[in-house]
């Protein structure tokens, strides 16, 4: 029931303020005799860390993860695994006016309200920090899941300017690009975010993600749907306003015919299933009655533009007072960027609890 | 961990097949001595049955609930309340179709995958009939929320036919309109949907949905939040495919200074808080950083339209071999239509549980 | 977090009054493809019946349980099945006194100060009559746990009068014994129950029971301890006030050395476990660090005499001010017979959800 | 779900091993605006530390707690507590024996067969050194409970000697005098200590443990026992291996007469319970029917001695061959010294989360 956890059986527990001693996880349930080591770990924040330097925030941390606890000799070991990244960057920096103020569009004013106390430096416990637990949760799931399994993410819109679909290369969506999947819209994204920060405002982003080698069968009908729990770990994603799956908001618009998936026969041989039934068209997204029907489980969401703009906005104090605030200092211009590892990273913990709740249930 | 139970402190667990015995829920948690008597929850059964009549599916049920536990001398007691729906139209029908071939769009191919085994008699669990239990614990979850809270849901669009904003009406909106804010739309989508019956297709639809006189403070930052579990639980409703919060998508092309929620100081007078601040804009839909602000929660979601259509579609057969099937006799043009009160009990369940959970933590 | 269920993967929710119009139970998680008829659950339900006979007290229900969901073809679907039974005595019983009086011992006081609230008749939720509903469900958990898991319970002590070990026989403890494992002490338990009902008072009675062929490795290192699961299963039984698992109490008084289960090597073979190794004793009850050990999992419990008795006791009424309260008419001397089932089928529902929680992660 | 958690809204997760970096804990769902300092923590601390000194094992640690996360200029925020202590002495031990040889009675055996893996130095995750930050959680549970609750424990038994009732001290009873509430009593002890010690043998022991302060109406009737949570969360305490609450197994020989908690009118006043009624005994050692009855909360428990002792025991080793092992070096003769703090803090824990979850339904 807990507040500050998700997962049924793997379950991911964090803790942490932006500016306390350190942020960390514990990754519960997790199966022995997987090999994982801290660099590998590592690799996912550098690179959540890189999607950080140019286009995001300055925050200088080196961000070196530990794993405290759960792993023996380089392997699993079924405890509890806990991760740690101590907080170098903590102390230096002056939040006096975000102690008085509250941001727009943060969640300054609404933690003041729910608890009568607010931890203001930074974000306190809201603040984006605490998603690089995520990311490095996230790699210890891509290990449950195996490398069979192919998660990825990659942003499809930044602000008015769309990838065109038709020159979509995962190849060449990485984090040097932004996550961006095609070339030509990156110089047009880069164009658009320097202007952004030029004129101290921030965009909006849409990210795609899919995961591919999924087999049939991971979910459950009614309240353990796996559609459900990736709506809910996607939108619990600061600045996530949106999911749709598969075919999301556009099957409003078409017909049931339009709509079908429809079923073609496994090309492979004599035996049931021998070889996968073909699906035609996957407008489902990989998803049918909350269960995995074995094609691509795919994705989009969007990522609101930062609420930390150069720009001065009317809001309240702590009593209840008008005030203005003004984010100084250099800014995040679209935090769609970052949020492709953590997106990643949720949709690999989501899974990686499923396949473990499938096999429970139906060995 | 249950996979057919949801909310954390008030937990709801439902059983039942489309053509069991019956079905029925066990809603946990609820406080004591809320006065709530059977014909208020059959008042609520109604509205979803009468969503059923024209323009959908005709199963003959008169859906008379009972309360088997729970509640003595007409206050709730505390204890688990039961309630149960004898499924009487549950042995006339004719399957055998279903029970060989996987109709498209359907569950039947995964849950035969995942179980090996399918109570294929009217899509067995993954039947739509589940959610009359849904929507029974509305009703109480309602009375849990009390009367200052004012839940609705309304179709905002079928097909490409949307609602003019300019022209919604929320007293309009009821069920003997097809939950249509607006006169004039409800007249096309008669037409369109009467088409679409002729034609044998389905159509999709969009719901909006709103809990006004929700406070601030409900939720938690990170695993709790009030948008993680909404999106959970309004992606868990049968064919519903995507949701938006607040502007939803619409942030992807906003700029920070357009999306920013500025606030305002309240009117009422010296104490903090005496009168509550204003927001200027709601493009949060009333939760920032997973914690309701005290503005209206809004949000819109997708419903796909049904897969059962009068139109051979290719399939495969239990044997894994090719086949087709079509949906005969009459059916269900756009299920959009009986979403609408399942969603209004869903949301009304999650904030109910997020009213007491706030009440455990923060007095 | 529900209040009225328990279990982690295998999840049991009840509900129900003694005098509601039914009693139920949902069993969720259950694996598909277990052949299970109702009228195997039935027999479970008429030894607990059976126990009810003679010594104990005389409510008359047939007690028939129907299988509302999730059994197909006569094999479990994955789907959550609900079992009910209705309660047919229920109309006709004077309460009058309970409702305005409290009777010491009883839930009767405490659930009136929790709830301000409390259904009085029989009882209301308090009633052991809930039982019949874990009788039932461990009917089911048994089948999960397959044949080559035995699971039995017997009564080893009524008030003074002790069962001597070296008599002990499994194959004489039967329902129609009063699950008495020794002929020679039944005849004197019988003697004293009788006596006890002259007296109109009742009997205390203590409870063993066992669990073999559970494989090692079961349970978890510290809050998935099999051996607390197992204690608050236990002590969840109504009017169980006490248990101690292998050695128990006795530990108290042993040194480490008397206390030691000292391992030799498997007779079978040259390979690693082909066969297991032997314990020379089983002083820790088959757990050891909350994992078992491949040996009997043993424990015993205390059960109060049940506090409805034909003396008038001193106790206050409903408006707090003193006043006396006897029990009528015939009554039931000692509850420890009937909770022999209910110890069984519970130690049944806490190991079926171990080795499914094993099976989640350790495959 | 989570196999290293516990509570239900004061949720408890920890982390470590015996020779890990680290070991810690997450305390969600505390209440925010209680003042807590690491120093009050680390009081708790100390007092297990010195349970620990002469008649205990012989780990050099500091054991300094940090407070990571959760507390905000010296006040509870609501977010989660983060609670780390450095393992300093991790390093120096030589536990080869360990690693290839199951100690008999210890989790050695079980966790490789559970796993198929072991972190062997110093027990892993199977230490009692995890029980240190179930102290420090408990200092927090405290404070949630407030001023008025006492929570204490003391030591009853010490192998064969108990102590006279009748010369029980509540004040005697202090960590210098290894719980001892008697000083007649204590002097024994020593000197059984020391010849165990010297025997190279261990000794069991009995806790009695109270809570005092605790309201009518906390717990719940079936499922979310206060006794039933009690009983899991002691059985979870290393070596403890039974437990009894109120008369405990005493029930067993009494008859209903002799057992019954009779009540007396309050002695206040007019109004309902504007004094509260007096019960004439406590059998029921506070809790009926699930739930806190207002008298003192009282239960007794078993702790083994421990099974590292100075004597050559039969075992098998990680090849399943017949070998032998002894626990070499000082050793510690009675563990049940050191598990009096950590049955507070369990107790502590369960309460505090049973009063919220009580505010939770009932307001």
């Amino acid at each position: 029931m807990s507040f500050n956890s998700f997962g049924r059986i793997l379950r991911y527990t964090s803790w942490g303020e932006s500016h306390g001693l350190s942020i960390g996880c514990v990754i519960d349930g997790v199966p022995p005799l997987i090999a994982i080591s801290k660099e590998e770990i590592q690799q996912d924040i550098e690179r959540r860390r890189s999607a950080l330097s140019r286009h995001t925030s300055q925050r200088k941390e080196r961000d070196r993860v530990e794993i405290l606890s759960g792993v023996f000799e380089g392997k699993t070991t079924g405890t509890p695994i806990a991760l740690e990244i101590i907080n170098e960057d903590a102390r230096s920096k002056d939040y006096a006016n975000i102690a008085k103020v509250y941001r727009p569009g943060h969640a300054d004013y609404v933690t003041e309200r729910k608890y009568g106390i607010r931890d203001w430096r930074g974000g306190g416990r809201a603040s984006a920090r605490e998603t690089v637990m995520r990311v490095a949760a996230g790699a210890i799931a891509r290990k449950i899941l195996g490398e069979k399994v192919v998660i990825r993410a990659a942003l499809s819109q930044i602000g008015k300017i769309k990838v065109d679909e038709k020159r979509w290369s995962w190849e060449d969506c990485h984090v040097d690009n932004l996550f961006c999947p095609d070339k030509e819209t990156l110089t047009l994204w880069q164009k658009n975010l320097d202007e952004a920060r030029r004129k101290g405002v921030s965009l909006g982003g849409r990210i795609k993600a899919q995961a591919c080698g999924i087999p049939v069968g991971w979910g459950a009908p009614l309240y353990g749907k796996l559609d459900a729990d990736l709506a809910a770990a996607m939108m619990g994603i600061n600045a996530v306003k949106a999911i749709e799956i598969g075919a999301g908001f556009g099957v409003v618009e078409r017909d049931g015919l339009e709509n079908a998936d429809e079923m073609l026969e496994g090309s492979g041989g004599e035996k049931k299933y021998s070889s996968e039934p073909q699906f035609v068209t996957n407008n489902a997204g990989g998803i049918i009655g909350g269960i995995s029907t074995g094609q691509d489980i795919s994705f989009s969401l969007a990522v609101k533009p930062t609420s930390s703009i150069r720009k001065s906005l009317r809001t309240i104090d702590v009593d209840g007072k008008a005030s203005t605030v003004e984010t100084l200092g250099r800014h995040d211009p679209c935090v769609a960027i970052r949020a492709v590892p953590i997106v990643e990273a949720m949709l690999a913990l989501v899974l990686a609890d499923h396949k473990l709740l499938h096999r429970a249930q139906c060995g």
